[in-house]
């Protein structure tokens, strides 16, 4: 069993054009022996952004702390601490923090699409 | 897109022996469109605690408040909010509550485990 603070697992920048600000920690995944999907952690900046995009598999997210938007294809809709959203496959969408500390939130996905 | 407060999920008591205190909302699933994992969310009462028992598909578990312990095959170890458990197939476990609020936690299944 593995049992660790977040913070004991390693952070590394996202360095790609569409995304500013944004660090990841990968909390559950492949490399702890877990069968089936990811557990991934964002930080974002206030200002920044993650990808505005859409792809072939699903988002299970769920907001830690911090509070932003998210860009729809029916528009922007508010999100903050402890908000869920099921993002899924196909769908465009980006993540925006609007406010003035840290946006977090916990983003699965199948193992195979966690690069 | 599904996006909503984690309180907008409905909220059921989960009635066994060898369960005390707990409620569980399901966020995110099948219902939803989810092709591959559940997301769930638990709330233990101060005192309660979970299923002493193992089973063959993995949690993906991660605390959003609260603090407590995990009965392991190792012994007893104290987590709290922002800890991260993974808990592979097979392998006994069970959450307890032995703070003075709510322990509150996600914990993820493959969606043929969500019952």
């Amino acid at each position: 069993m593995k049992i660790q603070h977040f913070e004991e697992s390693e952070v590394r920048r996202v360095k790609a054009k569409g995304v500013r600000g944004v660090v990841k920690r990968v909390l559950i995944g492949a490399s702890d022996g877990a069968p089936n999907f990811t557990m991934r952690l964002f930080h974002v900046d206030p200002g920044g952004y993650t990808f505005h995009h859409s792809h072939d598999f699903e988002h299970e997210i769920f907001i830690i702390e911090g509070k932003g938007e998210v860009v729809t294809t029916q528009g922007i809709r508010q999100i903050k601490k402890n908000y869920v959203l099921y993002i899924p496959p196909g769908e465009e969408h980006q993540l925006r923090n609007t406010g003035k500390s840290r946006l977090s939130f916990l983003c699965l996905v199948p193992n195979e699409n966690e690069l």
